[in-house]
């Protein structure tokens, strides 16, 4: 069947033999260096993709909140990170979670690891969650005699099972040049390493060290040097991955397929039905177009996937349910009402958390709300 | 009850007097000048909200999605438009809608409507959607030889009642001077004005004219000379329209409620549990600081509701769960961990599309959620 037919409104279409792809590549990747993958589910949140995962071997995973990890908790996951400074307004649910999965919590001051301890019925993982220069969140890890106080303190308190020290390097969002997201990874593993040996000189039994970017892991020649690696985006990837080079075009395994419901041909532009509230706002500046923003490409629905790029096609604007599409007089000309395009998001995760369903090209539906 | 104990995670406030106030303030407005409201609910989507309307009096609203007409058809709304040009591919939900209420659908071609006409099973109204100058959708208000044939065909098509014409002058949202905004209005009524004319000179008996923007309607000294807004946004209002001056800032009266997650004194921040996926990646350039984005204004969590906006108190950036909030030193000193802030989101219709659950002022706790 065409997976195309089951198609009325916006929705995710993921391309199973790519999504495999991605996951292999960087399964292997990992093994070859002698670090667990713990792939971030949140690019997915998804029980169909997350079996992906599971066929490829690795039985620990990350997710971004409570309830993202009570849904994986629910479909049989049984290690899970929740990579968010712990919100200490859940403790019932993370109650819940710790008696029943290895959870592992992060940790960003001494006030949060005691209320933590001091809330907690059962036994978690914690990680110091360590700012390598991104700004967002963490302590600078040039405090590191903050971080190694934190760490006996955490290693001291009941309940609180030190794993070790956990950054996201996001500052490899910004960085185009990949040679310089390959050093960006070796500069965290490198300073991420000494914090470690500090921390074990201290007297701590373990430090793990945990990382996760797409940007910078797939950049990286070897990952080498840490002991986690926490990247998530690489599932799908999108149009902000294929512009920093992460990946190839043919590597996108997610888009987002919209209805065309009218046509402005003289103005070389035709509206979908497709917006802010399926792509998100999120934009990137246009590759061509100097000024010019774009919130993702136009391509070819086709009933083995999708066509080819061509960044004279895109999405000039999205208003809440409209998308207006830039496209070459040729590619207009042979649309009507009712057609499909396929959009190639700016950024996958959050078009999957916007979305509700998806469909595989291999016609499978699958639900993508566990709200 | 103090309605911030019920609050675990980011949620929508709504402030029940404010929003009454919003509701009888335009209602009274549209009435005085016999103009009839047809409020656009995507803005709140929420049964609780719309029975506040539904008190002021008025049984015609505007939703944006066939979803959310399902939704609202089912809490007892029977007079409902979608103001959006039809996705073809939902006539079944489309078929099912116009058996059980007045459903009212937007036309942008001959060919929409004929196949609109030939797979209805019961009548609707048919709106031409017209361009008056946004340049996203509809036909071109100077095309008015296109209209008016257009106008004649619905009329002689079977199950399709011609209402009149109907626009959105969305670019009042990039008009920042309030008495441009108003002449807007003017202009847009009047040109819709001159073109029903045109359209009743045909010989058609009757040509509704339709408007609904917030930003030129609250600058409208009048209202007078079209037959409906849809207007949505003025139920809550929110960063945008006080930046436009379409309301003061006591008449915000949604919040995006957020928990405090981690401190950062240091570089005059607090992380809050409150990203992308709660507030959308929506922006707008910060009323003070040359160059800098701002992604909601931060405000205290009252037990009355908030507190009032300072611009030195900002969301700074959003990822997709958290929130950097920059602060003053004194806000930031009363902070913990754990504590509430409350942010007034910049776009509230996106707000509340992504959010599940909202609670209002006096600890009523509704659901957002209709998928």
């Amino acid at each position: 069947m065409d997976w195309r037919n089951q198609i009325t409104k916006p929705s995710l279409v993921v391309w199973p033999e790519r999504v495999k792809n991605n996951i292999r590549r960087m399964k292997q990747k990992a093994d070859r260096d002698g670090v667990r993958l713990r792939p971030h589910f949140k690019t997915h949140q998804s029980a169909r993709v997350a079996r992906w995962f599971r066929e490829e071997g690795g039985e620990a995973i990350t997710v971004s909140s409570v309830k993202m990890a009570l849904y994986f908790a629910s479909q049989g996951w049984e290690n899970i990170t929740i990579a968010f400074p712990v919100n200490i307004r859940e403790m019932k649910d993370i109650n819940d979670l710790a008696g029943r999965v290895q959870l592992n919590l992060l940790i960003t001051s001494s006030t949060v690891a005691e209320f933590v301890s001091e809330n907690l019925e059962n036994p978690v993982g914690a990680w110091i969650k360590v700012d390598v220069g991104y700004g967002r969140t963490g302590i600078p890890v040039e405090e590191d005699g903050k971080i190694r106080e934190l760490s006996r303190q955490i290693d001291s308190l009941p309940r609180l099972d030190f794993a070790g020290i956990l950054t996201h390097a996001g500052q490899s969002y910004h960085i185009s040049d990949r040679g310089q997201r390959a050093a960006l990874y070796r500069e965290v593993a490198e300073r991420m390493g000494l914090l470690r040996k500090k921390i074990l000189a201290d007297g701590l039994e373990r430090c793990l060290v945990s990382v996760g970017d797409t940007p910078s892991a797939t950049a990286a020649e070897s990952l080498a040097g840490v002991d986690e690696l926490r990247a998530g985006n690489f599932v799908y990837f999108d149009a902000q991955q294929l512009h920093l080079g992460s990946c190839q075009e043919e590597d996108i395994a997610a888009a987002v397929v919209c209805p065309v419901t009218a046509l402005h041909p003289e103005r070389g532009e035709v509206l979908l039905y497709g917006g802010a509230i399926h792509l998100s706002k999120q934009a990137e500046p246009h590759p061509r177009i100097e000024g010019q923003a774009m919130h993702g490409y136009v391509v070819a629905a086709l009933a083995e996937g999708w066509g080819r790029i061509d960044p004279a096609n895109y999405l000039r604007s999205v208003s809440q349910e409209h998308g207006v599409a830039r496209l070459e007089r040729s590619v207009l000309e042979q649309l009507k009402v009712g057609d499909l395009v396929c959009v190639i998001p700016v950024h996958s995760c959050l078009a999957v958390d916007l979305l509700d369903m998806a469909i595989t090209t291999d016609s499978e539906l699958f639900a993508l709300d566990f709200s």
